[in-house]
């Protein structure tokens, strides 16, 4: 299946070191997500809503591996089991929040792509469907965030 | 971009009007997320959460249409505001609760989509990064939800 960028993502993040590895890392960064013209139409009724996923393209990633460690400790993890971006199908998933649209640009807050990012979809983060109060953390569970590690993409 | 599948997704709805419209409708429905062999190493560790993210293909869906009433309410809503199959990169996305993994193949409870839909990917959903409490409902907020309407796709 083919898939075309519907936009771009304009964030503060130029280089992978500077880049943060997930949303809560990211914390007020402010970015920009541009919608091309020709799809601007879909943006209708996006301004109801405080949350978006963001789906975009990994374009810089490195080559796929399929069981690596990740930014958030040393150990060995399966790709499907992390969210880095070196995996079989390079798409990105966000969760950020919309504190602005102007016509087909969306200022969102919490944005953790490198600038340049190409966009792919927008979905609604609906609180009813997505936010799942009895789900855990899995391996994640317990470990201290830490800065990402120079060097590693 | 192109983008393969890494597995197929199978559940209990074979017709588009069977088919639950968002993972809350679903309820208790089961389907069996089947990942291809060549890329079962990259599960390792995926047993330690308890929600996972779907990312999947439209396969079946019709041609797009920006702006267009969706299953929840009679109102036109952009696609990028709503979760309409009918969108520029047919890309869906899902959150299941994994209940057993086999090897290659996990059993998924609150599954939304069509049997055989092709899988594009799978991210864990992690609490501290992707449970929102105070996001909210956007234009849903308040609708009863309701049948899918009769005949439409």
């Amino acid at each position: 299946m083919n898939v075309e960028p519907i936009g771009i993502i304009r964030t503060p993040f130029r280089a992978k070191d500077s880049c943060p590895i997930q949303p809560l890392y990211a914390g007020d960064a402010v970015g920009m997500v541009e919608v091309f013209e020709e799809f601007s139409a879909g943006l209708k009724d996006i301004e109801h809503f405080t949350h978006l996923f963001l789906i975009y393209a990994f374009d810089r990633a490195g080559a796929v591996e399929l069981v690596r460690p990740t930014f958030l400790d040393d150990e060995p993890h399966g790709v499907f089991a992390s969210r880095h971006p070196c995996r079989p199908n390079g798409i990105g998933l966000s969760v950020v929040e919309l504190i602005d649209r102007s016509h087909h640009i969306l200022t969102v807050r919490g944005i953790d792509v490198l600038d340049e990012t190409p966009l792919l979809d927008i979905k609604p983060y609906i609180h009813r469907f997505d936010a799942i109060d009895d789900a855990n953390d899995g391996w994640v569970a317990g470990l201290e965030l830490r800065d990402k590690p120079a060097g590693r993409d």
